[in-house]
């Protein structure tokens, strides 16, 4: 059967030798007689995967001692809610930079647990823009800085991060991260769903420095507590034991293919692709977003007309082509890139735009 | 490769046809040239299989159209978070009925948030017995009353439900749901983690009265808000897509084995075996638990000796038989003997206990 290809914004393309191994070892993990997702997580068999693959993630985004990291439930939407109780103290200002769709829904949450200031408010320009991170300084009574490194919706990424100083900054990585080198020392917290670029949904990596929990607010109930979850390593109450599983492949995949300096490299590669080819065509393609900060995780353009955008996307499916369609609120177009996307799938769509040009346009 | 004999707590046993089911998908789901795990949710691939998994649940659970259906992440603890933030309303108290680990964990978060009253606590008899259900009343000014239908750690398990009348009933179900038939009528709210008898770890179900969210408190944040989750069926935000599939998996391989009412009958089977055995040499096995409350999932019991139940643990290893050691805040021994686990699998452990008995009593 030829596999599709798969430009899904989240649940996303997965490497397909990752899914060969899952399906191979699901019934019998390693001949021992049962599946992963009967192991207690209270056991060997799942403890091994478990560092394996809490060592590789550390290994690969270059995480030192300094900070905690394990996976929750829930999803970025949970962390929405959970980063303000936890963080966001009386009497003080969470700065929110709103690029997007995405640090919007975080910024309305935070705003009815506690006081939020917009740092950076891109909605009036339909969230096509940043700031220069070199500009950003939080408030002087800030409790901690926000951002999102990729709005997947908007189709824009930071491209360097802002130092906040004795502010702690924290980021929303979900769409774009093990797609880079990360400065992870800037940060005192970066968490992401795992469904772009790691694995299937169904868990959240938290990346936390031991010193943030020193900030926590009190009486929180247990699993809102961040305290609770680093001390225990993630494992307070059953984790989502296939999600973490597959992540441990992914992450095997990354490292055996460059790493993130390697995901960098194919991530420029491919994003380059397609952004070559709507700038060739100005009359036709146009990228509504800052050419500064646009992502290499989701190509967003616009056709000329509706019509044609979504003859585009009838097209595309004829070709076995998935998930071109740009977000319901926004429409247009989107072509997601993750890392486990082949090069071959975005040439093949470069071309395919090329065509659909030649003949439409 | 012969499979063990899992009597694991959770994560546990799993229908060795619906692991080779997920296996033989995985890569490519019925030859459409994805994985599940990389279509979106908002797609029909996805849709179609979610519509079917919650057709089939409300259908061998007899749930009616006056209730909503859906899943969340982040397990049953945090729902002990959520239901009191959505439900305990200022000026009332939640009735809690503590009747071992998880309940009093429930009760604990719900204590943060609100005013508690335990109904009933059987802390001080160690969790081994449970109120009369016909005398179950709540609290006049009471927003809830909350029970867990089966306790995993101390073996004890709801055998009839209270009548709450107007006061809505909330049940965890984490641990015995579809291993019998439910009154769903008498509950407002009914949840569980799905890793004991529905599937692996990493989602929760919920089962929610359409009245109840009227009952619900103001101002709450997107992921607490069980009235966003309902009037999105569960996909507000990205669904923890591969327990999911496997719980509509489990489901179908529950109806071609008889439902609930089957479930039912394979429980008192099995759990009837061991309960033999302890009963039939009082002087070796003992079970701490009042009988008219014996959990048939969870069965905890305990040797003349800790020597003997450490000794009774490295033997049956050497069987092939995984997860007999009683809880660590407990100690003693117990087997779990959820829906999954083979006929044959129960058979062998009561022979084991007999064994072992002869050679060692």
């Amino acid at each position: 059967m030829e596999r599709k290809k798969n430009y899904f914004a989240g649940p996303s393309v997965m490497p397909v030798e990752v899914l060969k191994q899952l399906s191979n070892d699901l019934v019998d993990y390693q001949g021992k007689g049962l599946s992963m997702l009967e192991a207690s997580h209270r056991g060997g068999m799942f403890e091994d995967m478990y560092d394996e693959c809490l060592l590789t993630l550390r290994e690969l985004l270059g995480i030192s001692d300094d900070y905690d990291v394990y996976f929750l439930g829930g999803g970025a939407t949970l962390q929405f809610s959970m980063i303000p109780m936890n963080f966001l103290r009386p009497g003080t200002v969470a700065d929110y930079i709103r690029s997007g769709t995405w640090s919007n829904k975080a910024a309305d949450d935070a705003a009815k647990l506690g006081s939020v200031h917009y740092y950076f408010d891109g909605k009036e320009g339909g969230f096509t823009s940043l700031p220069d991170p070199k500009q950003v300084k939080p408030s002087a009574n800030s409790s901690y800085l926000y951002l999102c490194s990729n709005e997947t919706i908007g189709g824009i990424e930071w491209q360097d991060f802002p130092d906040t100083g004795e502010v702690p900054l924290i980021a929303d990585m979900s769409s774009d991260i093990f797609s880079r080198p990360v400065p992870v020392d800037k940060f005192s917290m970066i968490y992401g769903g795992v469904q772009k670029n790691l694995g299937p949904a169904g868990a959240t990596l938290i990346i936390m420095k031991k010193s943030m929990l020193e900030r926590q607010n009190s009486n929180l109930t247990a699993y809102f507590d961040y305290k609770l979850h680093a001390k225990n390593k993630g494992l307070y109450n059953t984790p989502p034991v296939f999600s973490i599983w597959a992540v441990k492949l992914v992450l095997d995949w990354i490292k055996a293919n460059g790493g993130t300096e390697g995901m960098l490299e194919r991530a420029k590669l491919k994003s380059g692709l397609i952004y070559d080819v709507i700038d060739g065509s100005p009359s036709f393609f146009k990228s509504p977003v800052d050419p500064a900060v646009r992502s290499r995780m989701n190509v967003v353009f616009r056709l000329p007309s509706e019509e044609l955008e979504a003859k585009f996307v009838e097209a595309s499916k004829k070709e076995g082509m998935l998930g071109l369609k740009g977000h319901r609120s926004v429409g247009g177009l989107r072509a997601s890139l993750y890392n486990a996307l082949p090069v071959e799938d975005v040439q093949a769509l470069a071309q395919f735009m090329k065509e659909f040009e030649r003949t439409n346009g």
